[in-house]
């Protein structure tokens, strides 16, 4: 990997770290998620906000899929690609193999809720009509740190 | 079962299947979901949407999901009971999962992208955190009639 496209890796991680920061802020699971055009633009960036919209599905990769779609105008976002700080749950997976989505870049991995290397290990079955490419551990100290201290200071 | 119970559960499916109706005449994959309050009311019904909104994650169970959920006001549904036409795909199923929707009756399998009875089967491992109760085949003839026409009509 160049050192120009490690630095685009990080800035955009860094990205889904400060929403996974404003969604803590808020109260909710500190996830955040960040999807890049085929241009290198943000489509979107969203933390979870299932609390806030009573919105079990609101999820932060199913937020930033909703809003580039409705952006673009289209079910699909094939050549997109995703940054997440948690591993995406199966509702999630699902969503981003339905979207076509080309790449997912995942921090921490999760074993309590996981559906991507995990459990329902979404991509993995021939009924998920669309696999990815999945690269996980990215800024993975910094996405899991965030998680563990918002569940302490909870308890 | 008893007649009377027998007869509520053919019209929870029959709404479903005119979700279904409904859906097919918009142009979507014919899929329809009605979501039952604990009373017996329905708290939501809804057919596919995703060509409509273009929103990839608009299945009728998350439409019915998040409608209900923002009515009540709260991020779970335990006691609601899911009627649905299809088996519901991986994304429908751990939705229906993390909103701990009771009981789940679905119409016809899905071989090609179902996540309850094949595939992902998304309500088999520990990263889901409840299993509903699922009951399959009920108008499964019809329900499965529906999706054939629709396909054949677009060949």
């Amino acid at each position: 990997m160049g050192q120009g496209k490690a630095m685009q890796f990080k800035s955009h991680m860094d990205l889904a770290l400060k929403e996974a920061q404003a969604a803590a802020d808020r109260g909710e699971v500190p996830v955040g998620a960040v999807l890049v055009a085929p241009n290198g633009d943000i489509a979107a960036q969203a933390g979870n906000r299932t609390r806030e919209l009573n919105d079990p599905t609101a999820h932060a990769e199913i937020l930033v899929i909703r809003a580039a779609c409705d952006a673009l105008g289209a079910e699909r976002l094939p050549d997109y690609d995703l940054y997440v700080t948690l591993e995406p749950c199966a509702m999630c997976a699902a969503a981003i193999a339905a979207t076509r989505i080309r790449r997912v870049y995942y921090g921490a991995s999760d074993p309590k809720s996981g559906g991507v290397a995990q459990g329902a290990c979404v991509f993995d079955h021939p009924q998920s009509h669309h696999s990815p490419e999945v690269y996980e551990g990215l800024a993975e100290e910094d996405c899991a740190k965030m998680l563990k201290d918002f569940f302490a200071a909870r308890r």
